[in-house]
């Protein structure tokens, strides 16, 4: 913007300004007070035309693939009681936004909250509706997730996010994580952006190892590693020892996030460490299983994958850009056992989620990809010739739309340069000039500057 | 649900739960505390997935014909600084949900609110990037709105609106308003729904008469006349009357509501009024060009339409359900030429809004259309012979999926008919069975009960 400040000159209607009406002039008062909104919001990014066109291909991208999969689109409300979002656990509650009429009495705590993720309302829909729905029960959102965090590149207050889940009834087939970490996958891969590869671990493996290796709080050794690539390996063991757990025990720690597989060659690795027991046999044998269940490539098992202090009980997953590994995690998932459930029956579930706008911000950032070309969805600009043939214009673009050809209507019967420079401006390539006086649809491609006679009723761009 | 209480266990990791960990078990103090989320929340609806896929097709329809119309996608944040949604005039400020950290200091007054509409961020939007866009700018934007409104039917606290706007620059042409009210009617034809009758007014033509009439408070005066329709004629002439307005005037103002007219008509009834001023001139003028750039029917003239208090200077439509027009309106929108400017420059806009949720909400309540026939977007349902022929089974979904054919796997190599009845509860039409033994694949379609050999490199559903 220009050197003016901006002036959200929200003025009531025509008749508040004439005076005449009771309606108060807001103007003078307002532009003072609203100059404050003249600077863009820290975390909470938007874009502009050209990025946003971007964007809309990689949902419409998602909402397909996730249909083709059998996934039913639910569109559930933003806002959940305050109890239902802080029960997540310790801290939570600092990054929630509560909500809350401006009128409201002062000084009484917010009911509601906007929810963090779209895994804790999608749980507290199923709940809610379970008699009605058919499990396993698949369902996707794309939806914004509010966190009150400190904004930074990647990390946002406000964010789009676009999440599938698979929840089932008692009981979900392990079969089921693999499905899910592949699908991620191929999603990824479905996606206009650079290269994601795919990180897979199994919780139970990690807690049967830790446990093997004698630690007893095993939260606090978690904890600890998850720091491994932010401090270094050095640092990470002095953690650990001042936590209390032995040096080799941390040494050990280390070796084990430090491992990396493709295939079942894992089982030998994690053979090695000569620890065996319940939950290291499921954890492999399940982490394993999504390894060999792939096709195409772009899993890795990496044991130093713990996805936080989450409802995670089995499988997680996160995905990272191959050429910006360190700038977090485009997208993520696991397994939870136990989010939702009624006492009576268990409703576990697995679930991955593609981070739609720490995507587009860190594409955007590092030039991985290209703005649209164009700042409109049309392709192409209906010419007007003069006042009097507006109509027929309008007729025309009529007739491309209705076999799905996107266009506009000059805006303005100037001279041809005029409207074909705004075609330019906008990115529109095809440019199309009805018929005068008996003679010919004509196409003009302004890039190429090819024009040729064209039919309305069959022509379409390239 | 039955009779248990919901319980939203959302339980940290496994290993919280283990008591190994340092996470608190929390489903003890949970259950009690929970139970508060039970019922669902009056305001904010949520549908069924059967209800979902209807409105995932009406979202759809809007997306493709807002695109084939060029107009650009935006997903533009859910808040902004009170001070921005606060200016739109008396009262509004109740209505607005104050959003705040959870953590922030307790008694301070939120600086941040969720819109409770598309416009006003538009246009703030339009105001910040103002250089980088291309004027007449079109945009569209599909997004939930909030407000802290008494939850009726039809009225909801949360609410999904498809909005499209084009902004000019300095000016922007009456030809556009006319270009919008089609546009909004082809749109609400273009989608799955009963027929919508559009309303359309212009609010100079209403100032003109009111003032040509002699009447010195206008707000007041159309204020009471907006209440016509429930209140009827004797009261509304009584409460103008109260206000000061001598009873022949007030009588005149109601003839004026009653006007309707669906072309050029619409000039010789106004002139019988006797009333001639710019305001009239200009608001007939404008009213009959969008009457008369019709095609195809729906948009009649109403003088009763008046759009509230709204930023709304000249152009306003609203369109009813035509089987329930008293249910309120399901789109609506109108001309702003004062909505936003920096001083310098004004940036006129017209825009017109679609309520999704109200729509659905009104659909589904009074049985308006079906709900889809299907709980899930998939077509077909690959079987799943035995455990060993799992892969199989989704080599097949993949190869399905490649051609754009929605399918899942059965979740388990159970008996046949289990996996049929599967498909039954969630209305999946055609079951797929992959060769046994050499054999050739086969597709059954199991509401007619045909099965026959079927290739899935060619085969589509209907």
């Amino acid at each position: 913007m220009g050197g003016g400040g901006l002036v959200l000159a929200l003025l009531a209607a025509h008749w508040g300004w004439s005076g005449a009406g009771g309606l108060p002039l807001l103007v003078g008062r307002g532009m003072e007070r609203r100059m404050g909104s003249k600077a863009k919001m820290s975390g909470f990014p938007e874009w502009l035309p050209e990025q946003e066109l971007v964007q809309a291909r990689v949902l419409q991208i998602l909402r397909e693939q996730f249909g083709l999969h059998g996934f039913t689109p639910l569109h559930l409300r933003s806002v959940e009681p305050v109890e239902v979002l802080t029960s997540k656990g310790e801290d939570a509650d600092k990054e929630i936004y509560g909500v809350q009429r401006l009128a409201a009495e002062p000084g009484t705590a917010a009911k509601l909250g906007l929810h963090f993720d779209l895994t804790v309302p999608m749980a507290r829909y199923v709940m809610q509706n379970r008699g009605s729905l058919v499990f396993p029960f698949r369902r996707y959102q794309i939806a914004p997730c509010w966190r009150g965090e400190r904004p930074q590149m990647g990390r946002y207050r406000e964010f789009i996010q676009a999440d599938i889940d698979i929840i089932g009834e008692g009981s979900l087939d392990p079969m089921y994580d693999a499905e899910m970490v592949w699908l991620l996958a191929h999603v990824m891969k479905a996606l206009p952006i650079p290269a994601v590869q795919l990180y897979v671990n199994n919780r139970k493996l990690l807690e049967g190892l830790y446990r093997g290796f004698g630690i007893e709080d095993i939260t606090t050794a978690l904890r600890i590693v998850d720091k491994l690539d932010k401090i270094g390996a050095d640092k990470t063991i002095e953690l650990m020892v001042e936590a209390g757990i032995a040096t080799a025990t941390a040494q050990r720690c280390i070796e084990v996030a430090n491992i990396e597989a493709q295939d079942a060659s894992l089982r030998e690795t994690i053979g090695a460490f000569g620890v065996s027991n319940d939950l290291v046999e499921e954890g492999l044998r399940e982490l394993v299983a999504v390894l060999e269940y792939g096709h195409g490539g772009g899993v890795t098992a990496a044991l130093r994958i713990a996805r936080g202090l989450d409802y995670y009980t089995g499988t997680v997953v996160e995905g990272v850009l191959e050429s910006h590994p360190k700038a977090g995690s485009v997208c993520s998932g696991g397994r939870y056992d136990n989010l939702a459930g009624d006492g009576k029956v268990k409703l576990p579930g697995m679930g991955v989620s593609v981070g739609v706008t720490r995507i587009m911000a860190l594409c955007f950032h590092h030039g991985l990809l290209e703005a649209s070309p164009k700042k409109t969805t049309a392709d192409v600009l209906v010419i007007v010739h003069d006042d009097e043939s507006v109509s027929q214009s309008h007729a025309v673009a009529r007739q491309l739309r209705e076999r799905g050809v996107a266009c506009v209507v000059s805006h303005r019967a100037s001279a041809y340069g005029k409207q074909i420079q705004w075609a330019e401006k906008v990115g529109i390539e095809y440019v199309w000039f009805p018929p005068r006086k008996g003679g010919e649809h004509e196409v003009k491609n302004i890039r190429s500057g090819e024009q040729a006679a064209a039919d309305p009723s069959a022509w379409t761009p390239r």
